[in-house]
C-alpha cells in the first residue's frame, strides 16, 4: 500500500428528506451544521419518489432538498436508488425478483428485491441513474455519490432465479471452451455428471445431496461477477456527468462478493458500521467476550473492517453508516455505553477514515426501521449520539490532517477464498472470515498496526510480516510478490491448498519454491477438541500432517511438526488458539524487530501516521502505560 | 367486570359415537351417567359421517347417538363439525387450502385444513350448519352448541393464500380511504414501497428482509377479523334454530385472533386445557421448573388462561378439554401425579368454571390420537381419572353453587399487543404472552385474586390496582376509565408504544396524561445481560431509559429512573425479574391496603365468592398456615 | 442362524479406472495385488462413460480395465450405475427425480436423484443393467456384483412425487379390498378423514398437523416395497447371465427401507463402515463419549452393524466401503488414530465378514469426495492405511478360515419398527434404532456374542436369551417361535404395542400368551427426568405402567411393577438406563448359565469360531485378564 497522502477527516449524517415535511428540511439542515457535520447522505431509497410512475418524474422535491442542505454548506453524498425498486417496476418484470435456495420468491415488500443477472432491470437501473447523474452531476453541492445501497445484504448475492441460471450458463460458455473442458475442470466424471451442452448446467441448489464444489465455486465466482457488472454500469453513467468521487456503502461480514472488485470501479470504499448488532449477530466468539462488550462492540470487528476497507478504496475509505445507539436488527439490540459513539468514530479516523456518517439523522417512527436509533429521536430531541458527534466535530478542528499510519505487518484477506471454505467447511467451524479475524486478533492484541492486503498484490516491500492464513489459490501475483519478499512470509493453515478449478493441487499443498513443506492430510476437530503445542496453546478447529525437510519450528506435544520453515517462508499447518498464535506472533516480530505490546483486556491501539490512539472497550477505566483511559474513553497523543 | 352470580358446577365429557359400535353407546353413556357427568361434547368432527357425499346426508346415527345420551339424563354440547372438511369438499373447492408463510400448501389429511377467507368453504359452512341447527335446534338433549373446534391451533389463523391475499386487498379498500392514505399510514415511503392501487398490495410473507411492521399488523388485524366473521356466520344461523348457549373451545396459548372479538358473538367462553402438554411444549420457564412440575403442569398457566376466559365469556366460561392423563402431542407426555385430574377440575371451579369437560371418554386406538389418554383406556378399563372425575362429581355435590370470587386486582390482556410485539419483538425473547404471564405470576405468588380484563374495558371501579404491560396502544375506553379511576395503575414497559397505525407515537409512549415520564429510548437484552436495581432484584429482556419530572420510585442501582409515578399513575421502564417485580408489586398492595400472603413454591390460592381453595402443585405435602395439603391434593374451607 | 461355513476371509478395494489416465491403471493394479488385495470393486458410477449419449454405449475402457485388474491377479465387484443416472436421463424423465418432504425436487447434480416408483426409470435401469450383465455375466474377472449404491442415503427412499403418489395409490388398491376397508384399518373417521376411492388417498405430506399414522405407515411400507422391487429387478436379469453372488452396499444408520427383504433377493449383504463420521453425525452419545472415541468411532456401532448384515446377508456378509482415514461429510472429520484401519478390518473378520473392502483406492483430487481420504493420497503416497490394510492381509494368511462364532444372545431388529417409532415416537427421544443398540451396547458390556436376528425368524432354538425391545408388532412366525422356545425371552418397551394396522391393540400389549402382564399406560419422559429403580439405575426415556398376576421381578423405587415374568417370559416396561440394563442383563445371563465378563470402558470382545479377539478403542493401552492390550490394538488367541 503506497503512503497515504493526508487527508481531512470530517463527519456526516444519513437524511431522507422524503421521510418529513419539507417545512423540516431547513431546520435540520442549520442543526447538521451547528453540530459539526459535513456530509449528508440522500437518496438512495427514495426511486418511488423520484419516479412514483413508470416515465413520471419528480426531481422537485430532491432539487429543493439539496438546495436546502447546500445552502447550509452541507455537501451531498447521492444514492442511486437501485436497492429499492418500486411496485412497478416488479409488475412491469415479475421475473427480475431472486429466487432463494429453496426455490422460493423474494417478493416485493422490503427492500433488495431484485436478482443481479436480470438484463431488464439493469436496463430500467441504468436509465434511472442516467437520469440521476444528468440531472445532478455538475450539482455544486453534489459532492460524492453511492452506488445502490449494501450490495449483498439479506443474502442477496447468490440467485437461483431463471435469469440467473441464463447467465450463468452464458459465463460458463465463455471461461470454458467447450462442455468436456468445463466436465474436466469440475471432475464431472465422478458421478456421472458430465454435461454434453452448457445448456444442461443447472443451479448448484435443490440437489439431493451435495453438489460438485467448483460447480458452487464458479457458481460463486459468477455471482461476484454479476455484482460487478451491476455496480460498473452506474459509475460508467455517474462518470460521463460527474467528476464527484463515487463510492459505494458495503456491509460489515458480508463475503459473497469481491469487494476488491467492486471497489476498482469506485473511488472511494465504506463501509456500515453496527458494532453492536455485529456482535449479537455475527461473530463467533465466547458468550462471557459477547456479554462483556454488548454495549461496546467488539474491541477487533470494526477496526478489521477499517483496514479492509482501507484496502478496497486503495487508501480512500469511509464510514457510510454509524451506529449511533440501539439498532433494531439483531438478535438483542442494547444501548451503547455512553461515550461510544465518540470511540467509534476516532477509531475509524485512527484508521485512516476520511469520513465517519452517522445513519440516521432522526429516528423514523415508522416502517421496517423505526426501533433504530438516529442521532435524533423521532421527536426530534437530541439522542445521546448527537452530542457525541459534536464533540468528535470539536475535536477534530484541534487536530491536523493526518496520512494513515504505516504498519509493518500485513494479512491477506480474500473474498474467494471465503467463498472456497463454505464451499468446503471439511469442518463446520471452519470460516475463512473467523480464520483471518482470529489472526487479526492476535497481532492487535500485541498492539500492532496491520495493514490487510488483497489476495493479488503485487509488491509486499512495505511489510516485514505478512501473513496468508487459509487463501485457498495462491494468485501469479502474490506468489511473485513472496519470491521478492525480503521479510517473513507466514502461511497456512489451507493455504494454496486448492487449483483454479478447486480441486486438491498435486503436487500437493502447499506447494511453495522455497520450502519443503507438504500437507500429507488434514483433520477437522469438533469445540472441544484441542492438539496441543509444545510451549503451551493448542490447535483448534483444524490440524493438518505436515511432511518434509523444512526446519521444524513449533511441533505438537506428540511430536509432530506444527511449523515448519524455510528461509523466509512459514507454514502453519493448523488453526491456532490465541495462547498459540500469540507466541508465534511475538516470535516472528521479535526476530524481525518489529516492536510488540501485550495489550490488555479490551485496550486496542493504532498509530496513525502523527498520533497514537488508545481505544477502551471496556466499561471500567484501564490503566495502561503510565496513563489512565476512562470506560469508552479514547486517548490520544502526539508520535 | 360484574359480580357474578352463583352457578350450578358441572362436569362433562367429549364422546365420538361414531368412533364406536352403536351397541356400546347405551353402555357408554351408562358409565358416564354413573360417574357423575352431566355434559356431553359429540359431532365436531363426523362431518364425513353427517354428509359422506356431497348433498347425501346421514343425520340417523347422530340422532340416535343424542337419544341415547339424553335418555341417560345427560346433557349433549353439538359441535359443528367445520373443523374438518371431508375429502369431497376439497375437491369441489382445491383452493380452500391455507398455504402457509413459505407457500406451501396445507393440505388435507389431518384437520383444520382450510383458509377462513375462502368464500365458497363459508358458504359449504353456512350450508352444514343450517342443516344441524335445523335439525337439532329444538332438540330436548342438545343444551349447548360449540363452533368448529380450536381456531387457530396449528398455526392456522394466518393464511397466505391466494383468496386470503384477495379477501386482505378487500379489507383494506374498506380501510383506507385510498392507496394513498395507506402508503402514509404504514409509511411506505421508507423503501419506496408505496402502492399506487390496493391490487398490488401483496401479503406480507416472501420478502426479502422483513416486511413493513404496519403491513403485518394490517395483516394480523385482517386475519383476526375473518375468523370472527367466519364464526360469526355460524352462530347467526344456530341462533335461528336453538335458544342454548353457543360456545367454542379455545386451545391455550393461541394468540393469534383476538378471542374477545369471537367471544362476543357466543354466550359461554370455554377453553381446552392440557397441563402437562403445553408445560413440555410451551411455557418459557427453567428447565428446573419443567422438570419439578413435569407431572402437575405449571402452577400458573392454568389458572391465567381460566381469569382470562372469564374475561373473554363475560363471566360464562368452561373448560371444554380437560387432560386426564398423557398426551400424545407434546415434545414429552408424562403421566399426570395421581390427584392432578381432580386438581385441575377444582381449579377451574375455583376460578368460576360451570363445566369442566374431560377430553375423552374413551382412548381412540386408533389414528392421530391413539396415545392420547381419555377417562377409559382403549380396552374400556377405568384409567386414573375416571376415579378422579367421580370424585370431583361427588364432591360438587356436596358444595353449594358459588359465584365467582372478587379480585382486587386487574391484569389487561390484549390480543393485539400480542401481534404487536411478534411482528416486532425487538429482542429475541420479548414476548407479550410471556410478559403479562411473568406479571400474573408475581400476583399469583403473593395469593391474590386477580381478573384479567379486556383492553377496551370502560369501568375500572370493580378494582384497586390495574396492571398494564406492554400494551401497544392504549384505547379510548381504557384511557377513559383511566382518566376516572381512583385505584393505582401500572404500566410498562412498552405500554401505549405504538400508534393505531404501529408508529411509534410523537410525543414518545407512554404519553400518559397525568404522568410527566417519557421513555427516552429502549433496549433489548441478551439473555445473561441484567440491569441490577436498587433494593435487589434486576430489569432482564428489556429495558428503557425514561425521562420526565414524575416521582422516581424505583432506581437501578446506576442511579436512573426504573418506576416513575404521578398519583395513581406509575410507569415501569423494564421488564421484571421476579424479585424486584414481586417487591413492587407488594409496596403497591401495601399502599392499597390489599392483602397479600408468600405462597410457598408451588402451592397456589384461589378464593371463589364462599370457599378459600388452596392447590399444591408439588409432589411432596406443603405444611401453610396450620394445614398441611397433600402432593398433587386440594384444600378448600368456608371463606 | 444356521451354524456358518468357514470362509476364506479377504481385502478388498473400491477403484475407479474412469477417474485416472488408463496410462495408470496396471500400476494400480500391481500395487493391488502387492498390497494383499483380492477385491477391487469398480463401476457404480460410471453410466455417463458407458453410455455417453442415449443408446451410444462405450464398454472397451471397463473390458480394459476389468482385463488389466484381472491380470494383476484381482477379482472384480461390478457395480450397477444406477445411482447416478446421466443428465440425459433426466432430460428424458424430468418426472423421474424425487420429490422431498416439502415438494422441493431433488435434482441433478449430485448422486441418487431418481424416485424408486418411476416406471420409465426403471426401465432404463434393467436396459443399463441387461448391458452389463451380458456383457460381463461369463467375464471370468467379475466374481462379484454389486446393485447400485447405498440405497436410501441421503434419505431417498420415501419420495413425495406424483409417480410415487400414483404407485402408492395403485399399492392401497393392492392390498386393500376397497376404499372403505382402508378407511376402516386407518381409522379414518377420526377426522373425517375418509375417502370414497383410491384415488383421493393423497401422500402422507403437508398436512396441517401430522397425517394419520397409519397413512404414514402404509406409506412407509409402500416405499420399502418399492426398494425391493426396484432392486429385484437389477437382480433378475444378472442372474440370467451371471453366476456371481450379487450383493448390495447398505448404509450405517438407513433404516428407510427393510434390509431384510431386499436381501432376500441377494447373496451377499455388505454394508459401508464409517466410524469417524457415524459418531460425529449420527449417534446418541455424550460429548465425553464422542471426543474420547473422535479417532476411533464408538465401540458398539460397527459391530452392531456387522450382526445386522450377518443377519440380513443369511451368513454372507461383507464390508463394501471402510473408512481408511478422514471423510468429508461428517459435521467434524478427524483423522483416526494409526492402527484404526487395521482394526475396523478385524473387527469385521471377528463377527465374520468375508471380505473388507476399504473406500477407496486413492483420494480423487476432485469432485465432492476429494477431502475423503484413500488409501493411496492424491499423489499416489501410501497414505496411513495403506500400510495398515498391507499388515492386515499379511495377518490373514497366518490365520485359518473361520466360520462365524456361536452366540447365545439373540436380539430381534425390525426395519418396520424403525419406521413404526419415526411415525409416533410420542416422546422426543424415542427411536428405534437407539433403544436396540442399547440392548446391543448392554450386552457388549457383557463380552458377549451376539446374534441380531430378522422379526420373522421361526427358530429360536440356537439361543439361550432372545431380546426383543421395541418390536411393533409380534409376527406370526416369532410368535409361534417363541412359543416353542426353551429359554429366556425379553420384551419391552413397546413391545406388540401395534397391530399390522397401526393401532392400539386391544386386549392391550404385550398380550403375550402365558405371561399375564398388561401395559396399562405409557409416558414419555423429558431428558433429564427418571424412574429410579430398587437397587439402582434408573428408566429413561420411556416409561410403561404394568399390570397383572406375573412376577414383578424389578420394581421401581416407588414400587410399582418394572419387570413382569412368567416362566421364560419377561417384560420390561420401560428404557432401562445402562446401569440398571447391565443389572438385568447379568441376572439373566448367570440364570441361564451364559458366562459374562464385565469388560473395561472401550475394550470390546467378540469370538469366531477359532479365536478370541479382543479390541481396544480407547487411545491408552488396556490391561485385561493378563495382558496389555495397546491403544487402537487388536489381540487374538485361539479359543
Amino acid at each position: 500500500m503506497p503512503e497515504s497522502t493526508p487527508v481531512k477527516r470530517t463527519l456526516g449524517v444519513c437524511y431522507y428528506p422524503e421521510h418529513w415535511p419539507e417545512a423540516q428540511w431547513a431546520q435540520d439542515a442549520a442543526r447538521m451544521a451547528e453540530t459539526g457535520l459535513t456530509w449528508v447522505r440522500i437518496g438512495e431509497f427514495a426511486w418511488s419518489r423520484m419516479e412514483p410512475k413508470p416515465g413520471q418524474t419528480d426531481f422537485g422535491w430532491l432539487d429543493r432538498a439539496i438546495d436546502t442542505l447546500g445552502a447550509h454548506g452541507l455537501k451531498v453524498v447521492l444514492g442511486t436508488p437501485t436497492a429499492t425498486p418500486p411496485r412497478w417496476v416488479v409488475e412491469k418484470y415479475p421475473d427480475m425478483l431472486a429466487l432463494d435456495k429453496d426455490g422460493r420468491v423474494r417478493g416485493f415488500g422490503s427492500r433488495r428485491h431484485y436478482c443481479f443477472s436480470h438484463r431488464g432491470y439493469r436496463a430500467e437501473c441504468a436509465r434511472i441513474v442516467g437520469l440521476l447523474a444528468e440531472r445532478y452531476g455538475a450539482n455544486r453541492f453534489v459532492a460524492a455519490w453511492q452506488t445502490d445501497n449494501e450490495y449483498g445484504c439479506h443474502d442477496t448475492t447468490l440467485s437461483y432465479s431463471p435469469p440467473a441460471l441464463a447467465a450463468f450458463r452464458d459465463w460458463l460458455a465463455k471461461k470454458y471452451p467447450s462442455p468436456q473442458l468445463l466436465n474436466q475442470a469440475w471432475g464431472n466424471v465422478f458421478w456421472s455428471m458430465e454435461y454434453e451442452s452448457f445448456d444442461e448446467v443447472g443451479l448448484p441448489n435443490l440437489t439431493v445431496t451435495e453438489p460438485n464444489p467448483s460447480h458452487v465455486m464458479d457458481f460463486r465466482r459468477f455471482a461476484s461477477d454479476e455484482v460487478v457488472a451491476f455496480n460498473r454500469i452506474q459509475t460508467e453513467i455517474i462518470r460521463k456527468f460527474s467528476a464527484a468521487p463515487i463510492a459505494h456503502n458495503y456491509m460489515g461480514r458480508v463475503t459473497d462478493f469481491d469487494h476488491f472488485a467492486v471497489g476498482k470501479d469506485l473511488d472511494i470504499a465504506s463501509w456500515d458500521s453496527y458494532p453492536l448488532g455485529f456482535l449479537s449477530d455475527r461473530i463467533e466468539v465466547t458468550p462471557e467476550h459477547k456479554l462483556h462488550f454488548m454495549r461496546q462492540g467488539d474491541p477487533d470487528n470494526q477496526a478489521f473492517h477499517h483496514d479492509l476497507y482501507r484496502a478496497v478504496g486503495r487508501g480512500r475509505w469511509w464510514i457510510m453508516e454509524q451506529q449511533p445507539g440501539p439498532v433494531n436488527w439483531a438478535p438483542y439490540n442494547p444501548d451503547p455505553l455512553p461515550g461510544m459513539a465518540r470511540l467509534w468514530a476516532w477509531e475509524a479516523f485512527a484508521h485512516g477514515a476520511e469520513t465517519v456518517s452517522y445513519f440516521r439523522w432522526r429516528q423514523a417512527p415508522f416502517a421496517q426501521e423505526q426501533m433504530h436509533a438516529g442521532l435524533l429521536r423521532p421527536d426530534s430531541v437530541a439522542a445521546p449520539a448527537l452530542a457525541e458527534a459534536a464533540q468528535v466535530a470539536r475535536e477534530l478542528t484541534g487536530m491536523p490532517d493526518a496520512a494513515t499510519g504505516k504498519a509493518e505487518v500485513a494479512l491477506v484477506f480474500d473474498y474467494a477464498s471465503a467463498w472456497a471454505w463454505k464451499t468446503q467447511p471439511q469442518g463446520r467451524d471452519f470460516d475463512y472470515f473467523r480464520l483471518v479475524t482470529s489472526v487479526y486478533r492476535g497481532l492487535r492484541g500485541l498492539g500492532l498496526n496491520i495493514d490487510i492486503i488483497a489476495p493479488d498484490t503485487a509488491d509486499l516491500s512495505p511489510w516485514k510480516l505478512v501473513l496468508i492464513p487459509g487463501l485457498a489459490t495462491l494468485s501469479g501475483p502474490l506468489a511473485a510478490a513472496l519470491a521478492a519478499f525480503g521479510g517473513q512470509a507466514l502461511f497456512g493453515p489451507r493455504t494454496n491448498a486448492k487449483t483454479a478449478d478447486f480441486a486438491i493441487p498435486v503436487p500437493l499443498p502447499p506447494n511453495l519454491p522455497g520450502l519443503d513443506c507438504t500437507v500429507a492430510r488434514v483433520e477437522s476437530l469438533p469445540p472441544d477438541a484441542q492438539v496441543p503445542l509444545v510451549g503451551g496453546g493448542a490447535i483448534i478447529h483444524w490440524h493438518e500432517v505436515l511432511e518434509g525437510t523444512a526446519d521444524v519450528v513449533l511441533s505438537s506435544a506428540s511430536g509432530a511438526p506444527v511449523i515448519m520453515r524455510s528461509g523466509g517462508l512459514s507454514y502453519i499447518g493448523g488453526w491456532l488458539d490465541p495462547v498459540a498464535l500469540a507466541q508465534v506472533l511475538r516470535a516472528h516480530c521479535s526476530q524481525l524487530g518489529i516492536p510488540v505490546t501485550e495489550m490488555p483486556y479490551g485496550l486496542r491501539r493504532r498509530d496513525s501516521a502523527t498520533h497514537r490512539f488508545l481505544f477502551n472497550y471496556n466499561a471500567a477505566p484501564v490503566h495502561f502505560e503510565g496513563i489512565t483511559i476512562a470506560g469508552a474513553g479514547v486517548h490520544w497523543r502526539p508520535l
